[in-house]
């Protein structure tokens, strides 16, 4: 079967660049295209009527929506180089409780960090740091999430790395002091030529969040 | 090896009666332990340190937390009867859509269907209903939401179905009468023996919301 795979996706998304990340690791050819998120194409409502959300995985035609279920769809279909979960299903549920601990706990609080003030900020960055602490805990020593091999968690992490100077920037904190070591695990997974190709610019990114503050009537 | 299975879970929690329904569906003999969460037991706090959550599953004295991966988890090591996910990788990705549409959607707005008055609750019970008939939708004329087989996404909601009549009767709405096909797939779901075992009587879990609400101040 011939595999036409597309991506609608957004370039400042976490969510999208796990999606880019897994296709790459899997060595899966695909057309990117970019969303306008304030003006939505067509395509995208009809992929994803429920969510309309990015970013929708197309492949020959039928949609695969929200980044985990994706990154998880990629592992199966493309199974046959880099596994992204482990095999053992002991290991992979506790590499989909770490994905899952990180979609309910660090976007909510991250995005509070740029777009409130005063006792609400202090409290997402006294938030914000307690669970990237536990991450970094949860990493320990070792190279990956997983262990040894670059996996399914982070996959999960790695994209909001783009946004930690804005974080920094906007809610004045400092992630690399308060987490030495998970920046250690970041400058590991950016050696990866899939990551690296995958993930925008930090600055960039921090541009585009002084963007949208101002657009929010945040500045 | 010998399968040693504990289950930490609480009679009312949908969350529990998934765990417990893909346990009977595999044929798995579990100890059921029963949580006072207001005064958690030891072994919760040391088996989920994390969210410190029931359901706990704990198999062979090692802890798998969060329903949804637990189900997932019972399903990869006891793959030899009933599968619950399907085995196509489409169709494994749509199954974990919805399921995580109910996680996503159901709770929290169910909640307030007896946890607020006013404009929040009229707000709760609209919202509440477009998300069942959103699901009735999806179920469309098949007998699950699978097709002709029992599976993830009926496990991940028919535990909500005995809490139907306490969000009626404190909401005040008729869920019947909204979504009538969606009680034929309850009833459908009600008559498997696994499910039937699971859950609790939807009229002790009105009188335990009574007196939640009792509690809270709500009455």
């Amino acid at each position: 079967m011939a595999n036409e795979v597309i991506l609608l996706d957004f370039w400042p998304s976490m969510f999208g660049m796990r999606t880019r990340i897994a296709l790459r690791e899997k060595g899966v050819e695909f057309e990117y295209r970019e969303e306008d998120l304030r003006n939505k194409s067509p395509l995208l409502l009809q992929m994803n009527p429920i969510h309309k959300k990015i970013p929708v995985l197309i492949h020959n035609g039928k949609p695969v929506c929200e980044s985990s279920i994706q990154v998880q769809y990629i592992d199966e279909v493309w199974s046959h180089k880099n596994p992204i979960l482990p095999s053992d299903p002991y290991q992979r549920a506790q590499a989909r409780f770490w994905a899952d601990f990180i979609d309910k706990k660090v976007y909510d609080v991250s995005r509070k960090t740029w777009t409130t003030k005063g006792e609400e900020l202090e409290a997402a960055k006294k938030e914000l740091i307690e669970i990237l602490k536990t991450l970094e805990s949860e990493l320990g020593d070792k190279p990956y999430f997983g262990g040894d091999e670059f996996g399914y968690v982070d996959i999960a992490l790695i994209g909001f790395y783009t946004w930690f100077p804005a974080y920094e920037k906007f809610g004045n904190l400092s992630i690399e002091s308060e987490c030495p070591k998970l920046m250690v695990w970041v400058k590991k997974c950016l050696e990866r030529e899939t990551v690296a190709k995958s993930l925008p610019d930090p600055h960039k990114v921090t541009e585009f969040v002084a963007e949208l503050r101002k657009r929010f009537g945040l500045e």
